[in-house]
């Protein structure tokens, strides 16, 4: 299930740029990264995966961009070939808000406003079944 | 332009649930705000809004939130009914990376990785022109 294209969810040794492709498609803030038995173990966003495809002195100085040229995408694909999700994770894992597949639409909103997070995790019996995202919340309680 | 339906900007007084539904149609991390000069302000997010459309007793204790009926979605609507957006921002004003209009990709990454942020504001001469988001990004450097 962890591999399925347009599902979001990884695993630690799925590849860098497979899931890189996979977030941008989506379009999520990020994606949930799963172990061997599909539990959610944290998020993986965006923004962390742009600091492996950006060289460090890029992102040290942001003139020095200037210096790359942009079209030659393959040279920042090279920045993630070999690597693994693990890889890309910080070294201190970030928090992910954990909902229960009985709960709410309310209880996970009241989750997500009080974590502060656009994204939570539902999970049966400790197994992922899919992401609620903040905007999709809002669709569904200003649809009521 | 701050009011244009699909436009990710809004303004300190434009109505709250106008922009909660336009927030929860675009799908993104958050908006805008905007001055009435087209200066980016700060960035409403989405879980921010959750914290206004959940009465606060049900941010407190989450299990309290059972005791709602959610198909009851005006008496939640009724949360946002007669606020501004100036009513929904947070005391301190969330920072909001900008770039300019002449940024390359790549320098907008460099911030983006940087700040951690999910979305960066382009400007010109101050004035907002549009956003760009994480996967959005990554989505155009991976395709060259």
């Amino acid at each position: 299930m962890a591999g399925e294209a347009g599902f979001p969810a990884v695993r630690l040794d799925d590849d860098a740029l497979d899931v890189t492709r996979r977030l941008a498609e989506l379009h999520l803030p990020g994606l949930i990264v799963v172990d061997d038995e599909n539990r959610p173990l944290t998020i993986l966003p965006g923004s962390q995966v742009l600091r492996f495809l950006i060289p460090r002195y890029v992102q040290d100085d942001p003139a020095l961009a200037r210096v790359i040229d942009e079209s030659h995408a393959d040279r920042l694909r090279a920045n993630l070939e070999g690597r693994r999700v693990a890889d890309l994770l910080p070294a201190e894992k970030l928090p992910l808000p954990l909902a229960d597949a009985d709960d709410t639409a309310l209880e996970i909103a009241a989750l997500m406003a009080r974590t502060r997070s656009p994204l939570v995790a539902v999970v049966e019996d400790g197994r992922l079944l899919g992401v609620v995202t903040s905007t999709g919340l809002l669709e569904r309680l200003l649809a009521g």
